[in-house]
């Protein structure tokens, strides 16, 4: 077989493979963490080759995403007690598609705002991220 | 029977009616028009009585919004081909459950940033008004 007629396969971006962290995968997407202490933040990646937008995957593929949108939030809820939860699909920057799941407090400081191009990503420590993940891991489990 | 015993009604909230205009009805979401002529920007929102997150629908129900999002994004594609789709659920200023569902541009004043808090709303002359809910009502009939 030519690799031309190789279908092309699933990999994270290389942007998002950079900017978070593996907690978990689901049936559909991989769950990540997004590196900023500021915020409980993650980031689902649907394992759907050269999918860039919600209208590339057909209707099973769609309502397990939100099926799988509603669990991270749930446990972003459980674990953290937002205020309000951030649930966002933009990609303008990283063209492979993935949703963000954002536990947003009012004490945040990007509050009311979006996050997105306020301030600047704070890393998490690494005994915060050991810990983090690990928590989330558990909350997410269930 | 009291008035305390009557389960809540759905109504939109005034912050939305203010914001947006009707274009029509979907079996769960009442789609609306963002009144700002920067961006084509539709908003869907759920008719569930004190709905403001997204766990707070049935799975049923956020399968059916998530049919009515990629109805309303392949709806926007068609009519303004954007460079890519903004799809986001925040609600840290209006908490009742609305689904923003945003055409983009590199050309538009927000590039590449999400349109949130960036510059502010351009309403529609009436023309133009007229034009836009003609235009998205046949889009949206398909």
């Amino acid at each position: 077989m030519h690799h031309h007629d190789q279908p092309h396969r699933y990999a994270l971006h290389a942007q998002l493979d950079a900017d978070t962290l593996p907690i978990t995968s689901f049936a559909l997407s991989d769950v990540r963490l997004m590196d900023d202490a500021n915020y409980p933040w993650l980031v689902l990646v649907p394992r759907v080759p050269d999918a860039s937008e919600i209208t590339d995957l057909d209707a099973a593929q769609r309502h397990m995403l939100s099926d799988e949108i509603d669990r991270a939030a749930r446990a972003l809820r459980e674990g953290f007690r937002p205020f309000k939860l951030n649930i966002a699909a933009l990609g303008n920057l990283v063209p492979q598609l993935h949703v963000h799941v954002i536990a947003r407090q009012q004490s945040d400081p990007a509050w009311p705002l979006p996050v997105w191009g306020r301030v600047a990503a704070k890393p998490h420590t690494p005994e915060l991220l050991v810990e983090r993940i690990a928590q989330l891991q558990a909350l997410l489990r269930n």
